[in-house]
């Protein structure tokens, strides 16, 4: 018997906790617009749900015409489209704060992209109809726990803005890379929300509920705010679009190189737009080299990659960055937003090298 | 269907590269003597090599009294033993170094404890017989590849002098945790080392050589050698023995806790002799515990857990920190012995959390 064969390599999901279980994509490794669910970050706020799927039923209820209640049947016979989304957790990156926040330390890998299908949004509340003085829609997951800075069980809820509801791709969806979503990623139904960060993007979703206020919800009036001060909550304000980001892919932080030609790249995304230009620098930001942005037929919503072709001359140290622009002409900061709980992370991302 | 029952919650290895496989343990979700292999950290310095098992022979050559060839069955018909051991990559804890230095960016996962068996080398080189003048014993591995360093292609071999060799518990093994040693992990017959950083722990051994000189391969003589200086090679000596050394294994860093009861825990480990005292300080340094060291009936060469009943009663933020003493008195150091490569971190572990 030869068992040489069956050492196959691969990479893994990075656990930063398992109650509930919070595991990171190693993004370095990452190519291709599906990404294997296995290696779909994972961020959770409690347990994962129980979910009785055999009757199960998605009411809309609160300031509408009608209330209803569909069935996935239902659900399933509307007309569908299919989008292709990055998802990014608002602590993405948390860990690269200076002075550092407290919280999950995520790395550079709490973003994913997919094909996510669903009916839109806006399908469902026509069918309900939206009342008269409708402001927000709550969408509410099957997932609830402790807060323990409450002291009260809540589920995990935001709302969205009528227009951002109603916009044609923000989806209710089923299917994910052309396959049921997985348990862990919100089946039957989740909530799609292009263009934010994830948080948004509610899993299990249990109810629709229209409402003519401010939500004020938990998950959305103390966390997924940006508090610009360390010793106050003066200047908040809430967490929505993505910001115009990009991540080193190739080669690694701290990697040892030969001399020769070798190539850079990774990745770039933006919540409005899309990339522009992505540049790289070899000598730590003095001067920035435009990279070849990978040609896709559609990348909706996803990311893009770029790649630079990098001859190496002289043995040293490099420090190696990456600046992304997106076509609102929104571009990565040198310094990043600091704010107490480490959120929309997205300066301009830099590595070092050794090439002996 | 209730698929809510299908969500296993569980760590997995976290990936530095793929190739070679570098990839290291969760060492924060580790607990009991026994360690998965799937959660044992990897570490390669090539691809994995190609092996053929069916005719599979073990030579022992050199300065030997007679060179001789042992079968799998050969070995596993010698008498045997069974160690608890250790094994921790000389560069685990390499990416807590300041400055940084380059290689791979272990954090604390590179560390491993199971049970071994195999038969002692000494019992090996008994029938071979030891030629008078030998100094070294060579164990080279299956694996091999180029290094761009030395523009030729090298296999992984490293030496022991004559009486590490014949340590009682220097063992060919065979078995790790009572099963055949899995594949990546040097399956059939891997040298065991205890006390010895893993570097020393040959996978796939190929063949056994004695020598009367000072063996002068790269994984000897470049790499595995604490070099003190950042600007020369001058004060340069091996990477052997396995520092004093400890690990905070809850809470995790960064983490958010509530006041009331805690338990701060953790893992242990010398190359001499044993874990007398594990002291905590939750003040950053200034007053230290004693921990309860967790009574174990045989901890051979495997490492020590340890825990501390902590009561929190004020909010804020706290500097934990683990020291090991063992009983030869080694202590973990307040500032790390910075090297160049990185190897033989073991300052004193410490780890930051907020109470809200």
């Amino acid at each position: 018997m030869d068992r040489s064969n069956q050492h196959k390599v691969k990479p893994y999901l990075m656990t930063r906790s398992l109650l509930p279980e919070n595991q990171e994509t190693p993004i370095q490794f990452i190519k291709g617009d599906i990404m294997d669910n296995k290696l779909f970050y994972r961020r959770n706020h409690f347990h994962y749900p129980t979910l009785s799927y055999s009757n199960y039923r998605l009411p809309i209820n609160g300031m509408v015409s009608k209330s209803i209640m569909l069935s996935l049947q239902d659900i399933l016979q509307l007309p569908s489209k299919t989008i292709r989304v990055v998802l990014e957790c608002s602590g993405n990156k948390r860990s690269l704060f200076e002075p550092k926040v407290f919280g999950e330390q995520w790395d550079k890998g709490a973003i994913s992209q997919g094909y996510w299908k669903g009916v839109q949004l806006s399908t469902l509340l026509e069918l309900s109809g939206i009342g008269e003085g409708a402001k927000e829609i709550v969408v509410e997951g099957y997932d609830f726990g402790e807060r323990k800075d409450l002291n009260r069980v809540f589920s995990y809820a935001r709302s969205l803005p009528i227009e951002k509801a109603l916009h044609p791709d923000t989806i209710i969806a089923y299917e994910y890379n052309h396959q049921p979503i997985p348990f862990k990623h919100g089946y039957p139904l989740r909530l799609i929300v292009p263009q934010w960060y994830a948080m948004a993007s509610i899993k299990w979703v249990k109810q629709i509920n229209v409402i003519d206020s401010n939500f004020t919800g938990p998950f959305q009036t103390i966390d997924y705010v940006y508090y610009p001060n360390k010793e106050n909550n003066n200047d908040a304000f809430p967490v929505t679009t993505i910001n115009v980001n990009s991540t080193i892919q190739k080669p690694l932080d701290k990697e040892i190189l030969n001399t020769g030609k070798d190539v850079i790249k990774g990745i770039a995304w933006t919540g409005k737009g899309f990339i522009r230009k992505l540049e790289v620098s070899v000598d730590g930001g003095i001067t920035w080299l435009n990279t070849k942005l990978e040609p896709t037929k559609n990348t909706g919503y996803g990311w893009q990659y770029w790649s630079y072709e990098w001859t190496i001359s002289k043995k040293g140290e490099y420090k190696i960055m990456s600046k992304a622009t997106d076509s609102y002409g929104r571009t990565q900061p040198k310094i990043p937003f600091w704010n107490k709980k480490g959120y929309g992370y997205n300066a301009i991302d830099k590595i070092n090298v050794k090439v002996e």
